[in-house]
């Protein structure tokens, strides 16, 4: 993010403007046809600049890492590693109500979840924005996740979580089920909390034979 | 075409069957199209009927009452109705682990959740599918579980098992995330059935002060 502001970029002549902000779009629409396409390891910063016709060394200049540039296609409205950093930090018996507090203060932000929103949409109707939506989902939020957590069967326990936060997307923002929808975040996160805490870090349970 | 419903319509001749079954196909359309602007209460059969130029009794000889053209309509494999009864008999505290069995049994059969899949995505998408999936939830799921319950906040409670089971639906079946798509049906059980017998039984939170 910091390298978008680059100081040539600021101090570009006022003419060059309109073009400099049209090759930003061309490279972040060439680079989510590609994250899209190929997930995050698939897409190479070279296979986006030779889509959006211009030089690597630009799109790096403009967006930094490729982390950067694929926070910067999803127009991400927080930067999903500083907001993990610090709800996975503290004791790990209350990370569940850190997470589900971190995630609701940017979902219950009107304007920050319009990206948000359109992500998960386009990622439930099917390719490419579900390969997008699960590129998103591994590489920005399951890895931190599972990093701050000595847990066995570890990508079990996110998946869990992603169905409970899925389905809080689901249910409060997209369809505004009552009374979900109208629920007060500290409601949700006494109700839900415990789901994920016990998903993260609570005993394997034992299936029954089927 | 109006041949097509006179009540011997079941004994029209083999000549007769297009059109019958082009009758239904287009009262079918009638009736999605007025639940899904107007909802359960305001669609009306008359409102229907007349969208479909047909005679209401035409409706009612086709498919019963209201509830059954709604179901007919948003082409259920199931009759929830049927697998609800089911579902919310026995032990109150094992409700839980038989509203998943029950819920998977019908997800995990690939033939019978494809009309689900197409009216999760729908509803997902905006109206107005938004609400022709509000108005399936409320009809056909939360009024069944409800009565099967003698809790406080049942509203509240239903809002909270419809999360979590879209969040499955979106989990599992619409971006197939791993491991959750491959997880056998018990294991969904053993890890998920808790959360929804505390969502319709436990005790009510006591919400932090924010």
């Amino acid at each position: 993010m910091s390298a978008a502001g680059s100081p040539s970029g600021e101090r570009a002549p006022r003419g060059r403007r309109a073009g400099h902000s049209e090759t930003r779009e061309q490279i972040l629409a060439a680079a989510r046809e590609a994250f899209a396409e190929a997930g995050f390891r698939g897409a190479t910063i070279r296979g986006i600049a030779a889509t959006a016709g211009v030089d690597p060394a630009l799109v790096h200049h403009f967006f930094g890492s490729k982390d950067d540039l694929f926070l910067a296609a999803l127009q991400m409205p927080v930067d999903p590693r500083e907001v993990l950093a610090a709800a996975t930090s503290g004791p790990p018996e209350e990370i569940g109500e850190r997470l589900l507090g971190a995630f609701l203060s940017v979902w219950d932000d009107p304007t920050a979840r319009l990206p948000l929103v359109a992500l998960v949409r386009a990622g439930i109707s099917g390719e490419p924005g579900r390969t997008l939506l699960e590129t998103a989902l591994n590489r920005l939020i399951f890895g931190a996740v599972a990093r701050a957590l000595d847990v066995d069967r570890v990508e079990e326990r996110t998946a869990l979580v992603a169905s409970q936060m899925l389905g809080l997307i689901g249910a409060r923002y997209l369809l505004e089920l009552e009374p979900m929808a109208s629920m007060s975040r500290e409601q949700v996160i006494a109700w839900v909390a415990p789901t994920v805490q016990r998903y993260l870090t609570g005993p394997l349970p034992a299936a029954s034979p089927s």
